[in-house]
């Protein structure tokens, strides 16, 4: 707990503030470095990186539904129809008609997609190399299978 | 890399899709789950999430500057103004001034802001105990040092 004291510095050595003992301020410090440094590495005018997650399960998965690929990405399927209104107007994905259900569109991707993901893929993979150095590969496998076993709470 | 196959299942078991295998993804991924179950946790007129993190700091560190704590908790000078109003509306902190320096303002936690920072700082304590329960606490702490890896980019 806190023992209050107007003489600590916040920069004294041998005192661990609360928040660093908490996962979830590690994560969010971690997820703001990373985030930040991949928005960087994708380019001004490259692909915003939910965009890039959207049209990565599009590429994988074609003829996907918005609806499925929004649960994929655990995002709202409002916020998603603005990720792909962009992908759409840049020329990488196309809505199509889904025969016998009149509501439901498909996703497919367009040849410029393709080669678009897979330049922001090899991007990405640069930049976590790049930004993660200073983790081993075999660390960089126990943080993604602790990460997703936190992620079995996902809904 | 991307083999389109349109009969591919988005839950096939056995294949990974691309994002899985990216550290971002799953820790984007991970901190959406903690931080939104740590934002019920503090309940819908409790402190937000950030509020917790300056009063945390501001309690273990009285008279903290407030160009100390944004650069501590790595948000910027404006939008820690607006967490600092919050908190001082809400009578858990204090602004006052420093003498011989009309800018600076020292941040001074009230008695409810301790307490209720204890208070905060508990359920921070229960919901991760709760939400991590598949981590073992050794886990956690690999997890912990892991995450603070990544943060020594941090500027």
């Amino acid at each position: 707990m806190t023992k209050s004291n107007d003489d600590r510095h916040p920069d004294a050595e041998g005192f661990q503030q609360d928040l660093e003992g908490l996962v979830g301020y590690n994560l969010k410090r971690a997820y703001m470095i990373v985030q930040s440094d991949f928005r960087i590495a994708l380019g001004v005018d490259g692909l915003s990186t939910r965009a890039f997650s959207a049209l990565s399960i599009a590429v994988q998965f074609p003829n996907i539904t918005q609806s499925a690929l929004s649960r994929i990405l655990g995002i709202e399927r409002s916020g998603l129809v603005a990720i792909v209104d962009d992908l759409e107007a840049r020329g990488l994905l196309l809505r199509s008609r889904i025969a016998g259900d009149r509501r439901a569109q498909a996703l497919v991707p367009t040849v410029a997609g393709k080669k678009s993901y897979q330049a922001a893929l090899d991007t990405a993979h640069k930049h976590e190399k790049s930004l993660l150095s200073s983790l081993t590969a075999a660390e960089r496998e126990v943080l993604i299978s602790l990460l997703q076993k936190i992620r079995k709470n996902e809904d």
